[in-house]
C-alpha cells in the first residue's frame, strides 16, 4: 500500500504529513484540527511516557487527575495568563439539556484549576513542597493546525508544584527542564539547546520560561519542552499562602513544566529521511522487524527457527516484530517496514538457515551484516545501543553544520534567506528589536542558551554592546 | 488531622465520604459533580491500569487516541443510542472566540466517533479483527454525583473491536468480560458475579451486555465493569463494510468494553471497615508503611537500619513507605496509616534492634506478629500474598452470607427490606415484571448469570414457570 513518500528536499511539508499518513502514525479526526493517534503513533507515545513517569518519580514526584472544566471566571484571575488563553479556549455553555449558569473552559492548561486546589491543601510549610504531575488531553484552538505538531486537542503531561521559596521554585524549574533535557538527547537521540525564553516568549503568566529547543532536518526549530518558574503569581490570584517556619503567612512559590505528543512530531522531524520514518531503538515500538523468506516447502523450517529467535529475542527484552504475511513479498514489507522507521531489519530465508546465519540490515545507515544465528541476539542487542548513539551523533552533526555564527545583520539576512538553521548572533535584550528581526525574517529567538560565551560582542541588529548571545531560528 | 470516619453501621454512605476525603483519595473539584483525584487515588488507578493495560495487550490488544469532541450529528446515526447519551451529553457552542457552526458533543463513550474512522481503515477481512482500546477521559452529565462511583466526567478505558464474525465478535465479549472478571478478582480481591444484562438494562445500542457485578459492605450492588456485544449496529450506522474470503460486502461486527475509575469506589466499599479503607496488596500504593520509633539518642541507630531494611524491601519489590514525620506521635501514625489502608505496619524502634526483631501489624485482621529482622523480608513477601487471599476470601463470604435464594413473592419484599443483599429467584424474562419490581422494591436485576442451577422455578412475581435464575439487588 506504500506509495513512497515525497522527499525531503522536494517538499518537507508534505514529505512529513505522508510519513505521519503512511506510516499510519496519527489520521486527522471528523472536527477540523483534531488528531486520532494511531496504534503505531501511540505506541510511541506510550514508551516516552513510561520513560518520563519513571523520570518524574524518581525526582519525587506523584501523579493525580484533575477536572478539564473550569469554570470561565477562573482564567480571569491572573492578568497575563488570560490574555495568553482566552483567545484559543473552547467553551461549554450546554449541559444535560440545560444551558449553564457559568460557562465552563475546557482547560488548555490547568494552572487555574490546579491552584484552586492547593488552596485547600496548602496551610503550611508542612504541607510544602507538593510535587504533582498529570497525564491528560488539553485544548487550544488553533486556526493552522498540523498532525503532532499543532492540534486543537493534544496529550501531554503538566507537572505543578508549589513551594515554600524562590530558590527551591527555581531549583525545581531547572531540574525539570534537566529531565526534559535528558529524555529528549538520550531516549528520543535528539540533541537540544537549553536556554531561557525572552520576555516577550515566555509562558503566559510565568516569571521565567526556560526551554529545550531541537532542530529539525529541514534546519528549522522545535520548541520540544518548556519549564516555567512562575514566581507567587498563581498564588497571588488565588490567595494560596502557607504558614513558614517563623509562623508567617507567606504566598507559595510555583512552577509548572510540559511535554507533549508534539514531541512525537519533533521525532520525526530529527531523525526521518527519503525513505520515511527511522526510530531511536529506545522510543521504537518495534526494534527489530523480523522476514521470514520461504516458500510452500520451506515455511516449517523457516518458521520454526524465527519463533525459537524471537523468544530468545524476547528474553532479552528486544521488541520484535515478526511480518509473516503470505499475501506480501519481501521486497514488498522491506519498504514497508524502512518507511515505517523499524531501527533493524532481520531477513531469513532456508538459505541462511543452511549457512546457519541471517541478514541483518540497519535502517538509518542501510548497512547489511551477515550474523551468526548463535551470535544473532547478542548482536541485536548491541545494535540497540549503537543505533542510538548513531542516530543521536548524526543529529547533532547535523545540527553543528547548519548552525551559523553571525556578526552582521546583512549577513544574517542571507543566511536565513539561503541557509537557514540557527543563527548564533548577540543581542541587546530589547523585545523591540526582537519584533523587527521577527517581521523582517521571519526568525525569531529560540532562547538565550545557558551555555554562553563569556564575552561581549554587537548586537546583530543595533550594534550595541550586548552580553547575550542567543539562537535565532525560524521556528515550528 | 484523622478524626476517624463514621462507622459503616451508623450511615454508609457517610463513611464512604469520609474515607475517601481523609485517606484524600479524591475532592470535588470547583464544577459540580467535578472529581480531583489525588495523588493517593491516582495510584491505585495507575495500580489498575498497569495490570489492565497488560491484560488487554497479552490479549492482543493495542492503545490508540480518538479526540474528545464528537460532531453533534455523529450522535444521531444510531437510534438507541442518541436516546441513551443525547439528554447527559456536554456540548461546546464556541471556541476560538467564535460560535462554531456545529455544535461538539463531548464524548460520553467513543462508538461514534472510533467507527467513523473504522470506516477509513476497513475495507477487507485482511484489515479484521481490529483490536484497539483507549485510555481516556469521558463526560456525563449526571445530577446525584458520588466521588468515583458517579462524576460528570471520569477516567476510563474503552476497547472498541471490529471482526469478520458475529462468532469472532461474540468470543471477544466474553474474553473481555473475562478478563475484567480475573483483573476484580486477582487484582481488587473482589468477587463478582458474571452474567448478561437484561434487554432494559444492556447498553444503548448493543445487542447484547454482560457485566460483573460486586457485592458492596452494605450489601448494595456494584456493576465494575461491561463488556458488549454490538452486533452490526454501529457498522450500519457508520456504513462500515468490508469484503470477505468470498468477495462479498458485509457489515463488520463489533463490541466494545469498559471500566472506569469507579472501580476505585467498589474497591474502597469491597474491603474497608470502621478504622477506614482496606487495601489489598496488589493494587496498595503502599503495601508495607514502617513506622520508626526513636528519641533523639536512638534515632541514629534506628533510621540506619530502617534504611537498610528499606533498601532489602525494594529489591523484593516490595512497595514500601517509611513515615519519619518527627512532628506527629507513633500513635497518631499507627491511625493515620490504618484509615488509608496500608496492608502492613512495620514498627521498629531501638528495643526491637537490641532484639532483632520487629513488630509486623496486618491492617485487615489487627494480628500483630513479632519477627526476627533476619526474616523480616520473607515474611512481608509472604504476606502480600496471604493478605491478597485472605481479603478476597473474606469478601467472598460476606457476599455468600447476605446472598438469600427466595421463592415467594412476600419472601422477596421481606429479605429486600430488612436484610438487602443478592437476592437469587426466577423470573420470566418479561421486562413489564422487570419494571413492577423495581418501582415496588428498588431492587433491579443485576444480570443473569452464566452459572444456571438447569432447572426451572417459578418466577418469583408471574409465578410463571421460568428457566433463569436472577440476582436481583439494589445497586449503586
Amino acid at each position: 500500500m506504500s506509495k513512497g513518500v515525497t522527499k525531503q528536499s522536494e517538499d518537507f511539508a508534505k514529505w512529513y504529513t505522508d510519513v505521519v499518513k503512511q506510516a499510519k502514525l496519527a489520521d486527522y479526526g471528523p472536527v477540523k484540527g483534531t488528531m486520532v493517534i494511531r496504534p503505531y503513533g501511540y505506541a510511541i507515545w506510550e514508551n516516552f511516557q513510561s520513560s518520563l513517569d519513571q523520570m518524574f518519580k524518581d525526582t519525587g514526584h506523584v501523579n493525580a487527575y484533575f477536572p478539564m472544566f473550569i469554570p470561565e471566571h477562573f482564567l480571569q484571575k491572573e492578568a497575563e495568563h488570560v490574555e495568553g488563553f482566552a483567545p484559543e479556549v473552547a467553551v461549554v455553555t450546554h449541559a444535560g439539556g440545560k444551558e449553564l449558569e457559568e460557562a465552563l473552559v475546557i482547560r488548555p492548561t490547568s494552572e487555574t484549576i490546579i491552584w484552586h486546589m492547593y488552596k485547600k491543601w496548602i496551610s503550611s510549610y508542612r504541607d510544602l513542597p507538593l510535587l504533582i504531575n498529570q497525564w491528560a488531553n488539553v485544548v487550544r484552538w488553533e486556526m493552522r493546525t498540523r498532525l503532532f505538531l499543532r492540534t486543537t486537542e493534544f496529550l501531554w503531561q503538566e507537572g505543578h508544584t508549589a513551594h515554600a521559596t524562590a530558590e527551591e521554585a527555581q531549583a525545581e524549574t531547572m531540574t525539570m527542564l534537566e529531565v526534559y533535557r535528558r529524555f529528549a538527547e538520550e531516549y528520543m537521540a535528539m540533541p537540544v539547546i537549553t536556554g531561557q525564553k525572552t520576555e516577550s516568549e515566555k509562558f503566559a503568566g510565568a516569571v521565567s520560561t526556560y526551554s529545550i529547543e531541537a532542530m529539525m532536518r529541514d534546519t528549522k526549530a522545535l520548541q520540544a519542552g518548556t519549564s516555567h518558574n512562575l514566581g507567587q503569581n498563581f498564588a497571588k490570584a488565588f490567595e494560596v499562602t502557607f504558614q513558614n517556619k517563623d509562623n508567617k503567612e507567606e504566598l507559595v512559590y510555583a512552577t509548572s513544566w510540559g511535554v507533549s505528543t508534539r514531541l512525537v512530531g519533533g521525532l520525526i522531524m530529527s531523525h526521518g529521511d527519503d525513505k520515511g520514518l527511522i526510530l531511536p531503538p529506545k522510543v521504537a515500538p518495534y526494534q527489530v522487524v523480523i522476514i521470514p523468506i520461504f516458500r510452500n516447502d520451506s515455511k516449517g523450517l523457516v518458521m520454526d527457527k524465527v519463533d525459537a529467535l524471537v523468544t530468545d529475542m524476547r528474553k532479552a527484552e528486544i521488541r520484535v516484530h515478526i511480518d509473516d504475511d503470505e499475501k506480501a513479498s519481501p521486497g514488498f514489507k522491506f519498504n514497508e517496514w524502512e518507511m515505517r522507521g523499524v531501527p533493524m531489519r532481520v531477513e531469513i530465508g532456508p538459505k541462511d538457515i543452511e549457512k546457519g546465519q541471517a541478514v541483518v540490515v540497519i535502517r538509518h545507515s542501510g548497512a547489511k551484516h551477515f550474523v551468526q544465528l548463535s551470535e544473532l541476539v547478542n548482536f541485536l542487542s548491541d545494535q540497540v545501543v549503537i543505533v542510538q548513539e548513531e542516530l543521536f551523533q548524526r543529529a547533532l552533526d547535523f545540527r553543528e553544520e547548519n548552525t551559523h555564527t553571525v556578526e552582521t545583520w546583512d549577513e544574517f539576512k542571507e543566511v536565513i534567506d539561503t541557509k537557514g538553521g540557527f543563527i548564533k548572533a548577540y543581542w541587546n535584550g530589547s523585545a523591540e528589536v526582537e519584533e523587527k528581526i521577527k517581521t523582517e525574517t521571519k526568525a525569531t529567538i529560540r532562547c538565550i542558551p545557558f551555555d554562553q560565551p563569556g564575552e561581549t560582542g554587537k548586537c546583530i541588529y543595533s550594534g550595541e554592546e550586548s552580553s547575550q548571545l542567543v539562537i535565532f531560528a525560524k521556528a515550528y
